[in-house]
């Protein structure tokens, strides 16, 4: 399918979503591409009324720089692992999101990230929790998975990892924005009031990033980046650096989660779907729905999203919340981002 | 069947393993109970030339009192995490393995503890990661799951957690054990003489400890508790904290794993053996064997093993190690233990 016609078939799907979205075969549409990338910016509550044109223009032009960033990666043959770096490189530091540079703050004032990939083609993978003085997370997780015998590493000995990588620490102040800070303070202001904690607040967008790429060798990686949820505690971690939860990528299947981690992590959200296509043997659009839209919500409401992809390159995009900042790219280059259920 | 059967069906099986086993049905026959517990140790390389009579009789007695704690929490209608809990405490304060008091020393000459617990009928889920201070981390798990609005806690963070939920700071000198530091001081040694770092030492025994437990209600849970690696660097986080990986239960299956984590995160082990049960409708033996036996050792060598149980009280304890510190109890209350492939 082209680009065009693709989008336009899953943006009529998208549509129907909110009343349940008719099945087509063995599961809802979506694009198909030939070698490519998909990513979100978080899902969560995003509506009209609150994201100003303005507001929106800059999202819509975030989302497409990554994504041509991590199409740039690709073009010349180079590996889909090397696709989800550049184009979450480019997330972290925009401050729209919440992953590097816009990251929430944590009930102690500071902002810790968390991230991780994985490398569909030989299981590899990489993360890290917890860390509060690197620009890109995502670069650290890489690191962790080719340059030490680990997968994950968390708080200061993350930290401490790299430095003995070459990684310089990040002033505090890169990773301020004012939004974010507001937001803490509103929290704990609800929670003064309240006398209850509010560490998860439903009506933010919860932010994360994350990439599925699949290059022109039919090797799929993901990965994820957050900085978790605002006025979060005891070191809590969150989904995005747990492979399995947040992350997952294998010879047939990558996916990268958005959402209420805990909820993701109890269900093992992206393995599940991934383990969905290869032991059901059903599509990817069907698992990553039964999943997305089925089995969270009988749990919680507005839990979040997942981008997705299979080594055919077909690419699933649910989300149970109102909104997900999402956006994919094919081989012939033409990007394309939404964030509202119709587009 | 009854334990005594049982026990010879799967003794005979084990015995065949090395060569082997042979399929009976869908799957290597185990031991089946209609309500009780199976626990873990830890696997590595086990065998008579290393281990003591004396030794041995110890871990027996110790894996024995383990099951019957279990047991006591089942007998009188109690909820599998009650069992779970018992259980694994025991073997936390038990010198003898890798969790609480028997923790191996991470290269900064600390204890790390991490552990987790999952409920299976309610999908609910509670770890901590890189606590210093606490005796029985399996209990400050439980407590993230019942009192945080959280999965995963880590780092001071959680130890906070632990003092705000009541739970005193034990002194490190708890958690110290001579055998325990010379495995320390041994790979410094090494690494001192190689030049490289020598933080998996496959010769040692990992020790990690785990239960599955199935209440008379028919409820699963699963959890497991470890020191992690010897020598470990960086704030390293192991498959032990993390559901999907090295702990999982839903309302079909629980496993609890224990080896080299890192696989065991790449390969989101324990819910893949209980992915398979559910999706492929294989029985939980051929499921486990298939992770443990053959994806595994496509890998590596010596990842390894896991207990599982599913909703029909079946049991399965692959490991593709030389010994696995194991052993179960049913209805009838008679504990069985084997550390060797043979028993």
């Amino acid at each position: 399918m082209t680009g065009w016609l693709t989008g336009v078939v899953w943006t009529a799907c998208a549509l129907t979503l909110s009343v349940g979205c008719t099945r087509q075969g063995t599961g809802t549409t979506g694009p198909q591409i030939k070698w490519g990338l998909v990513l979100h910016g978080g899902a969560g509550t995003i509506d009209r009324t609150q994201l100003t044109p303005q507001l929106e223009t800059e999202y819509r032009a975030a989302l497409t720089e990554a994504l041509q960033a991590g199409y740039r990666a690709l073009r010349d043959g180079g590996a889909s692992i090397d696709a989800v770096v550049a184009a979450i490189t480019i997330l972290e530091d925009s401050p729209l999101f919440n992953a590097g540079r816009g990251a929430v703050f944590t009930a102690d004032g500071i902002n810790s990230l968390d991230a991780s990939v994985m490398d569909g083609a030989t299981l590899r993978a990489g993360a890290i929790a917890g860390v509060t003085d690197v620009r890109n997370p995502i670069l650290l997780a890489r690191l962790v998975m080719e340059k030490s015998p680990h997968v994950m590493l968390s708080g200061s000995g993350a930290e401490h990892f790299a430095r003995e990588q070459g990684v310089p620490s990040t002033p505090k102040e890169w990773f301020y924005t004012e939004r974010r800070w507001k937001e803490l303070q509103d929290a704990k202001a609800a929670e003064a009031k309240s006398g209850a904690a509010t560490i998860v607040n439903r009506q933010e967008k919860f932010g994360t990033v994350g990439v599925v790429a699949l290059d022109q060798a039919g090797r799929l990686a993901a990965g994820t980046s957050t900085g978790g949820m605002t006025n979060k505690k005891w070191g809590r971690i969150g989904d995005s650096p747990i492979i399995g939860a947040g992350t997952y990528a294998d010879g047939r299947c990558g996916v990268s989660g958005t959402g209420w981690g805990e909820f993701y992590i109890r269900n093992v959200v992206a393995h599940d779907i991934c383990a969905r296509v290869e032991y059901q043997g059903t599509s990817l659009s069907q698992a990553a729905d039964e999943v997305v839209l089925v089995k969270l919500p009988t749990q919680e409401k507005d839990t979040g999203g997942v981008i997705a992809m299979d080594h055919d390159g077909h690419i699933a995009m649910p989300f149970n919340t109102s909104g997900m900042y999402r956006g994919w790219i094919g081989a012939e280059g033409t990007a394309t981002t939404a964030i509202f259920r119709d587009k």
